[in-house]
């Protein structure tokens, strides 16, 4: 399996953004999501921030507040007996509540070849509802016709849902509300309709059954979903043991909708596989990638804020068959990597 | 507030049910979804069964499989090392995978008076898909026209999901799928469309951020929902401290669709709490009751299977404002209460 990665790597920075307020530093840029517009490619990329005065003598939380159009700064000091969990440097436990260290905002890069990108000095969607004021994150970008689709995790106090957003021109957005509800994200929608249905991979997170799994839903509208179904569940021993997650939008092939996910292991090393959807049902798997077509390898993918993680939310693809894979590494940097369909079909069982 | 229960408490038992196959026994009759059909008082009883030869000795749960039709029984010896627990009677957990100690099915009882039920002798509605392997749960019954629509807890390996069936005569039964993926459940559909919507209650469960809380999805067709929205939380302090989730179909005053619901405490004690929702925007909450409107007292709701019970899953209302709320207690029994409109309304601040 081929796949070879920029030699500019990481390709975006958080020191190459500028933070959306002095007193913010960004920790994160990375999880792009992908588009192709006006001929140039868009990455739509997650800015993590947080406080700079955040000490490692504290925990602290930015949490946006809807009331007042700006963020609130929630600390706790580290002995506080209310925090239950910190151990993950993403998240932590206070009483019943669990925060996250920064907040997340989407930001427009663009670039004529792909590499050497353009990224806006401010941020260009930022938490606006209730569902976001813990941030917007991990963005999926989907044309369908003129129309640009964005599914996004929206979180807050209330849970983690995926948020729809439309636009045309990725200066004016629509949202069209949260599509679903708790606990489910990394949701990629198909561009374009399958037998007059609209269809979308979801990873729903239950609490007490069930395996981290991609279900499939479809939709006649786009805002309203339903015939949800299991279609990728983890594989005990594998790469991806212990959960998977759509990563991709889906490339329409002869073979069928190519799928290129993310599998996590139990010691949360992420992995890309690939999944081969039935082109008239796609809720049908016919065939998956024997081994993982990337692992965290490079220094930037083992290294960084959540080391030995590789993560796309979306590639770009040209109509010979290339591919130009664009991932976050370590939850920290945007990195990308080439490779073409033939060489994952090949790899296909 | 004044609620009267029937001296004929409980109105179903275990004891009433004839088993499904002559080597399980019965030990829930309860959590029964109503309806009236043809002027008769419907009752849609989720019957709990086990394996007769289940032992204190072993760890039991029977799973439907739909290769042969028939339930295949995993055991266990209590002290297996991958027993992770196996505190609460109703489920445990082998290695990565919770089961439970029983199956539910759905069985039809029928009473001209609403406290003398005749009940199949046979199962109405027994797990058929991969999405009901381990039972189906908790029915409500919404009746829309001519047509009456059951949303019920489909359980299984894969999570626990709500499913949609629909009827007319409660003979022949149609699946319209899975229409909220895991985990959501308690589930009620409103009874007529508000400004061309349909409009359901949901109770999603999420894993890492986010309340047990009551949330609202819009429709235009009953199989694919969006436009998710929060709307009643847990309130620290109170009875409802823990979780709320929906239990009746709501009920149309004057001032608002009124929904019985159900709230826990941090003990796992469920009552019955109220809440005035807009009648033109659900979504808006205009009012809670002040205090619940039943906690369990009666014998039979403090013991039992899972005792400290009350738990509704539909009621029946008459022109002059009278309500019988259909509950099961204690997971064990199904018993009547009496209540009126009136008084619900009262108790609202």
């Amino acid at each position: 399996m081929k796949v070879e990665r920029f030699f500019q790597n990481p390709i975006i920075r958080p020191s190459d953004i500028t933070a959306s307020q002095n007193d913010y530093e960004v920790i994160g840029a990375f999880n792009a999501g992908t588009a192709i517009y006006q001929g140039n490619i868009i990455l739509l990329v997650r800015v993590a921030e947080r406080p700079i005065n955040a000490t490692d003598e504290l925990l602290v939380a930015p949490v946006y507040n809807p009331k007042t159009n700006s963020n609130d700064i929630y600390k706790f000091t580290k002995d506080d007996p209310n925090i239950l969990d910190a151990s993950d440097p993403r998240i932590f436990t206070h009483s019943e509540q669990t925060y996250i260290t920064s907040i997340s905002h989407l930001r427009l890069a663009t670039s004529s070849d792909g590499i050497n990108f353009t990224i806006s000095d401010t941020p260009t969607i930022s938490p606006q509802t209730k569902y976001e004021t813990f941030g917007l994150e991990d963005p999926r970008i989907t044309q369908i016709g003129e129309d640009y689709f964005i599914t996004y995790k929206a979180v807050s106090e209330l849970g983690i849902c995926t948020g729809l957003i439309k636009t045309q021109d990725f200066i004016n957005f629509e949202r069209m509300g949260i599509i679903f509800c708790p606990e489910n994200l990394d949701v990629v929608l198909f561009p374009e309709m399958i037998s007059s249905k609209y269809y979308a991979l979801t990873r729903p997170v239950p609490k007490n059954i069930g395996p981290l799994s991609i279900w499939i839903a479809s939709s006649s509208n786009l805002r309203e979903w339903g015939n949800h179904k299991a279609i990728i569940t983890p594989r005990p021993g594998k790469y991806d043991s212990a959960r998977v997650g759509a990563s991709c939008v889906p490339i329409k092939t002869k073979r069928g909708w190519l799928e290129i996910y993310h599998g996590a292991d139990e010691s949360h090393r992420y992995c890309l596989g690939a999944a081969l959807l039935d082109l008239q049902d796609p809720s049908k798997v016919l065939a998956y990638s024997k081994e993982p077509i990337m692992k965290p390898e490079a220094e930037y993918e083992l290294n960084g804020f959540f080391g030995n993680v590789v993560f796309p939310c979306g590639c770009i693809n040209d109509s010979d068959g290339n591919i130009t894979i664009y991932y976050g590494a370590s939850d920290e940097t945007t990195c990308g990597a080439t490779t073409t369909i033939g060489e994952i079909l090949d790899l296909m069982e």
